[in-house]
């Protein structure tokens, strides 16, 4: 996957070179930026869908497979750069994001206007330079025509879903939208969608997987992808920060709307106004270790933790179960088991 | 063209309806702004490239060229609703730009957190939308996949300078670049490939024409089009605003990098220190109508409006020569000459 980016952005030097070095430079923060990140869950996902129906790895298509699965990165690039601006997210993997890269570039500089316009503008640019880039090599990847025009339509339904929903995370969160619905929905187009179910299904299309084991993707991704966001959800607030990484609570600092935080705020203003009026009052403050404690016990008393572990543990069973029956080669069962378990049990 | 961007937005209800009403109101605004708009300069040309290279608008594929020509409109649309967020402009085409209008939503629902934050973020990702989209309408169009494979390389290049010289123009503003030549770069990029160069070469890649047409539809368009911006250049300072709508000296006031301000601020300070440093103090402040009258003269009396005239001249004649030799139809060889003299020689 790394080479097939870095082989990638090889292929841009030229026409970048002809703009100029100071396009050039830019262009370098996009790769690094790229090449640095991630788990490349993404790929893996579509990778491991193109297997699963049947690709060989040591066929003469395989080199273009893998190019088209790790244009997902290019489109990931995008998302985490506009991302980073709208959540006004400072360091990313130990890193400046990209519009404080700037930013700091622009002051050390000690250039006119405002540095931090400047590096969100630089940002906005770059990040639409990866998602033109995501197509690009979509295309170049020298998929078959046949290959390519199954690719295509869930190429754009994944690219749709993935704005739509991070459009609705902005709504929710400005509407303050409290249910469980809208947060669910949310998980749904903006994390299941496009990190499991449309990867999945983009590598089934690839391999012409047949109808049934398509829909067994889609029933495993949308499920799993939405209970692997239910679990990252419970860790940002009860995960231990020595294995997470994070500080531990930083999610409702922050304010964070999840499925977590909708089922508690539910149930308490059912059953308990006071306690809905603390939640309400105290998450996305700057909370206290002990004030932190409190609502960790609260969302607890309120059955809200065992309502999301419930319905992790209900979706694991229905994405198991969909995959355990569907026509992907054993291999891939156990391996997309494995990595369902991984996803939705881990501990950081 | 209206009616082919009608038809794709209709091609998107269904899975932008899944997502559910929040998310397609906000596509209704991008529709609203992409179908509102301007004068579809860069389809036309498209189209033109086509037909000069004999493209026959009876044949049973006009009707896909004429999608993958609109499909421009939808990169234009992303290409405004970031601009409009790094330039800071509050209305286009006298309505609310994207990320004011979103603004306005916030602040009159009374929502909470900022309001200018939230239009941003949700112009940011409907600027993307567009982008995406646009890729899906080329791909969309019906064209034949020999045709979408000599049309594939130039589109990927179109949107790679045009980025490249928005980012051009972030830094050179920022920088205080005053080089002729950097002026000339963005304009390069930023208008006359993206506007003229890029559309006709498409155009001519759809019918196929010879490489002898290409060129010289390159040739004009990159021409053209730097004398166009040229021509907007002279306009936005000496301007009849009875007849181009925009209250006189307002490039003067914005401070805007343009190659008739370079010009003067080479020839400034090569000859006259203090000229320059009037320049250099004024421009980009918030001046009288009397220190416009002041700056005119002096961008007069420095011979900038002079040499950026020649330049005009020197271009349109150029790019008015290659069309003449080439192996266009007499028709669109008649109907070029027309939109040059129409785009370099315009009052408003």
């Amino acid at each position: 996957m790394e080479q097939a980016l870095t082989d990638f952005f090889t292929t841009r030097r030229d026409p970048v070179a002809e703009l100029g070095p100071v396009f050039a430079e830019s262009v370098e923060a996009l790769e690094s930026f790229t090449l640095r990140g991630g788990k490349r869950t993404r790929p893996g996902f579509a990778w491991m869908g193109w297997l699963g129906a049947g690709g060989d790895p040591a066929s003469t298509g395989a080199a273009a497979v893998l190019r088209a699965c790790a244009a997902l990165e290019l489109v990931q690039a995008c998302a985490l750069i506009h991302d980073d601006i709208i959540d006004c997210s400072r360091t990313r993997r130990r890193f400046p994001t990209v519009h404080v890269d700037f930013e700091q570039r622009h002051h050390r500089a000690a250039w006119s206007g405002d540095s931090a316009h400047y590096g969100e503008s630089v940002a906005i640019l770059l990040g639409d330079l990866a998602l033109a880039w995501a197509d690009d090599m979509v295309h170049d990847a020298g998929l078959d025509p046949a290959a390519l025009a199954r690719f295509a339509p869930v190429w754009a339904r994944m690219r749709t879903e993935v704005l739509g929903g991070q459009l609705l995370d902005v709504h929710g969160e400005a509407s303050g939208d409290e249910s469980v619905a809208a947060a669910l929905r949310i998980n749904r187009y903006k994390t299941a969608a496009y990190t499991v179910e449309r990867p999945l299904h983009l590598g089934g299309a690839l391999a012409d997987a047949d109808p049934g084991l398509i829909a067994a993707y889609r029933t495993y991704g949308t499920d799993i992808g939405i209970a692997f966001q239910l679990r990252d959800d419970l860790l940002g607030v009860f995960g231990d920060p020595a294995v997470t990484g994070k500080p531990s609570g930083d999610d409702l600092r922050e304010g964070k709307r999840t499925v977590l935080v909708a089922e508690a705020l539910q149930r308490a203003t059912e059953t308990d106004p006071a306690a809905a009026r603390k939640l309400r009052g105290e998450i996305g403050t700057d909370l206290s270790e002990e004030q932190v404690g409190e609502l960790r016990a609260l969302l607890t008393e309120l059955g809200a933790v065992d309502a999301v572990e419930a319905r992790i543990a209900a979706l694991t069973d229905q994405g198991l179960t969909a995959i355990d029956a569907s026509s992907a080669t054993p291999e891939a069962r156990a391996r997309l088991r494995e990595m369902a378990l991984a996803a939705t049990r881990r501990a950081a």
